[in-house]
């Protein structure tokens, strides 16, 4: 084969060959989950903490994890090596396989799982927030989760590409700061580190779990004042590792020397 | 073509042969929208309606309305002839078609659309609710549009299956009815009917409509106490028409003498 290559349902195949039966409940209700891996330096960055949260999300929706740790670093690693990847952003797309009409699925479906690799692109060297008017629930699934139901997050990227900023910041019904459309939310604030705690509809992102295990970091819930006057404020995800935030609503940010030394150390 | 045909992207095909590209928005990040439509009596029921909550939901989704309503009218009759139905569930699914990587869409992408069909079964003659843990943010697209991120909606149903209900009723985040996972809520007190206000993280049914339009209906926030002791209680949707509730987290509902004949006879 040549062009690019995907892992699908135990195949290799070419990318442009590979497809979703019209009847899959992924296509149809965003009935599944996903990941979003980074590879570098000849692995998946973060590979365990991945796991843990693709085996959490299956879990939680009722699908059985369809790799084990080892069997995932494997496939990215030949993925990669099949598409001449050296930096690369892949996705693991798990479906709840196709389904009878309906919100029950049939107990027998066979999830669907699918691997695919690109070249990673440099992230930006600073972005521009716009907060949403979407306010999420801290109840719900889909915030919760990496989920094929992204449908809100879409549409606060939309209402902040349409208010010239970069990403969408939301947050929960409570009106507490919950983090970005695809990345969790820092800041600093004398010295001190915050994030929004879990209870805010977080999504446990595995850059902030990173963080939070190595570095004191104050979680709870905090208003957008918060962020007014902070020393420094950013955003994370698997990807992007760790891109500060020059502007909130128009506003310009401080935004420091950057990202802080310790943060940088632990995405290094 | 023997076997049931589908209606995808201006082709008419096998259903066994329709698929979605792996890389289509709508299967890997629930950007998209649907309806369910009712066939009967040789048209697609309250298609006006339909028509109109899809071209809103197009809209409120960036998404050009790929169907008129007379060219929908006539793709769901050759699809029923087609494919044998006289009695029958139709779903019209439009995604934005295939996207680059990340939450933005590619400006030039097609949307894909597809219609299927299906024998409508019977709606059950009674149904059982449990209440969600999972509530809507009154803010949520996701919620208050037909869309691919049907998320929440099957998390809830799974509860409700696991506690022994048919259906989930849902909450909104202000602790408000909002409605059951696929279905309006109404219920009926003192002989007043009743159903939650657009305000509460509704999904603006056609059935919903087509009763508000007909009958003096109360609309507003309630809590969940208000159906303790309604003369009945019943859920609506295109397909199942309404259906009495049975019971509400275990305990008996009354449903008087089913339907109300008001309703009924809006349904007929």
């Amino acid at each position: 084969m040549s062009g690019p290559v995907v892992w699908h349902d135990g195949a290799w195949i070419a990318a442009g060959e590979a497809f979703w039966p019209a009847a899959d409940r992924g296509a149809l209700l965003g009935d599944g989950v996903f990941e979003t891996l980074f590879w570098r330096k000849g692995a998946v960055d973060r590979l365990e903490r991945h796991m843990d949260r693709l085996e959490n999300a299956c879990a939680a929706f009722g699908l059985t994890c369809p790799v084990t740790r080892d069997q995932l670093g494997d496939l990215a690693a030949e993925l990669c090596e099949r598409n001449g990847l050296t930096l690369a952003a892949l996705r693991l797309t798990v479906t709840a396989g196709i389904g009878p009409r309906g919100l029950d699925r049939d107990p027998e479906a066979q999830p669907s799982v699918l691997l695919t690799a690109m070249r990673r692109t440099s992230p930006p060297s600073s972005i521009a927030l716009a907060t949403s008017r979407i306010r999420r629930s801290p109840t719900s699934p889909a915030a919760a989760y990496k989920t094929l139901g992204y449908t809100d997050n879409l549409a606060a990227r939309r209402e902040a590409r349409q208010a010239g900023a970069g990403m969408a910041l939301l947050l929960d019904t409570g009106g507490y700061l919950s983090g970005a459309d695809c990345a969790n939310l820092f800041w600093m604030r004398s010295g001190t580190l915050f994030t929004p705690g879990m209870e805010c509809a977080v999504l446990p992102g595995t850059v902030r779990a990173a963080i939070l295990d190595r570095l004191p970091v104050e979680t709870g819930a905090f208003g957008r004042e918060a962020l007014v006057g902070a020393e420094c404020v950013f955003v994370t995800n698997a990807l992007m590792g760790a891109v500060p935030v020059s502007a909130l609503d128009g506003r310009a940010v401080a935004t420091g020397s950057g990202i802080p030394g310790s943060i940088a150390e632990i995405l290094d």
